[in-house]
């Protein structure tokens, strides 16, 4: 018998879609925080939930195995002096088409006057302004797993040129140039956009700063949904400040929510969208701990593995 | 020899590009209005120009055999009592990108809340409010020429699930049902999205009225980049005042620039984006006008004729 604990503030949604799927030989215990997930969760060899709330609790845990994050990011699993003896798995392949209507969305936005052209309209002005296109348009995507190569497709839909920045990898073909290492200069030169879809770890910490930031064009409009911490925050707002980079699409930030004395929330070139361009929804996120649980009893390897030294 | 006459606003764009091409037995004549084009036309076997214009001065034309419209709708050519004794062209195949960035920039504005989300933004407030999605949405087109079938696919980009209403044709693989004739009941039943791209013809003269309209969810969006006259606006400003219709995007209406008193201006729910959802750039429509030219002096069939009796 295996015994999973699901930890999460959607933990009745969660029982419901895996309780459908009638998985053999598996009991079900569930919290929502963390103070009852330590007594629920001792038998249990697998949890599904939030990182955060995880790794609160990961020391009670004796029976521990496996856990599946409910997010792609799990950096709270990660932080130093956790235990690291099982099998961390994290969500992929959901996010994508998500992260796309978010990107997508303020691309257009951006393109097509959309603020502007509803002042004007609150105005009662018959606003013929020109909109831009997104076609020939250079989009850089920092990071091209499967969250950048939903992009990179979705890009290719719109008819734009797609740089991807990997730390190796070259998988994507709807990827147009590859850059890699230390190539950042050669990536941000000529782009329109530039979208950050990076995950924190060692390598990644401030990435987006003063060089990367210096190599775009003044046109350029930055759009990060990824991680906040990819991003040096103080070269940002001297970018946005100075009038060196159009604009930035922001959904994450060091510190969130976005303390009120934050420049960010003053700036008229950027855009705060309080970490919700990927939200994770239990129909999404269930499918793929039913699919791991009976690899898991199989004895196979589970998909999405995170490498606990390469953070992802 | 033949003679071109380019009768349009951005007359010096179009004979830039036009002898840049190097057309082989062609003098070309240009005006950016038509009192000028009255004198310098007389001679001219060929017009490329603004239908509107070019509508002014047909008698004036003697040796008139082909018109290269630039625009999509060629209505002011069609009006009761001017001649059609020569071949009409319309530009066709470059609309389709530019409407899917307007479509789909203001579906994703919806779906994503970005006018709700800046408001928040301009409040101080971190705005966690779930986005929705057009993954699984349905998506209606009112018309699927080449810029509905633009269109289908670039839903089919988002994962949409979509309805096409023609008259006859079923030419487009991206569509999922086909709707003909009195089927309109059956096309709107259920649709997120309704998406007029409809030429202006008889037949389609007031077509989205309070039958299709009150076939609609209640949480349905219009969106009409296509022309003025397929809408009853009345019925469409009663279904958005009651509640019976969630909004509209309109790019266009019966009478343009939309006058004063409209109260389509005042109501909440309606953005107006004066008539740039797909402007016609001399860069897209000089290579019609090239290809085709190269058909006409060899007496071929040339390409998107126009049926003065369809009316497309």
């Amino acid at each position: 018998m295996h015994r999973l604990l699901v930890l999460s503030r959607h933990a009745p949604a969660y029982c419901r879609l895996i309780e459908e799927a009638r998985l053999p030989e598996l009991e079900i215990v569930s919290a929502t925080d963390a103070a009852h997930a330590a007594q629920e969760g001792a038998g249990c060899d697998s949890v599904l939930g939030e990182p955060s709330l995880i790794a609160q609790v990961l020391p009670q845990l004796a029976a521990l195995r496996w856990v599946q994050a409910t997010w792609a990011g799990v950096e709270p699993l990660l932080a130093a002096g956790l235990r690291r003896d099982y099998v961390l798995t994290n969500a992929r392949g959901v996010f994508g088409p998500l992260m796309s209507e978010y990107v997508f969305g303020y691309l257009l936005a951006h393109e097509r006057l959309i603020f502007s052209r509803h002042a004007s309209q609150l105005a009662g002005r018959w606003d013929r302004t020109p909109p831009g296109s997104l076609r020939g348009k250079r989009i850089g995507l920092l990071g091209v797993g499967s969250i950048g190569a939903d992009l990179a497709h979705t890009a290719k839909c719109f008819h734009m040129r797609v740089h991807g920045y990997t730390r190796a990898t070259e998988g994507c073909p709807d990827v147009d140039a590859w850059f890699h290492g230390d190539d950042l200069d050669a990536f941000a030169r000529g782009l329109d956009y530039l979208v950050c879809v990076l995950p924190h770890t060692p390598a990644t910490r401030g990435l987006v700063g003063e060089r990367l930031l210096r190599a775009l064009p003044q046109h350029a409009v930055f759009v990060n949904p990824g991680r906040g911490q990819v991003v040096d925050e103080e070269a940002l707002a001297d970018a946005l400040q100075s009038g060196r980079l159009a604009g930035a699409v922001l959904d994450v930030f060091h510190e969130e929510p976005l303390p009120p004395y934050s420049v960010f929330w003053r700036l008229p070139n950027v855009l705060i969208t309080g970490h919700t361009a990927a939200l994770s929804f239990p129909e999404d996120i269930a499918p793929i701990y039913i699919d791991n649980y009976r690899r898991f009893r199989a004895g196979e390897e589970l998909k999405y593995r995170v490498d606990f030294e390469r953070g992802y």
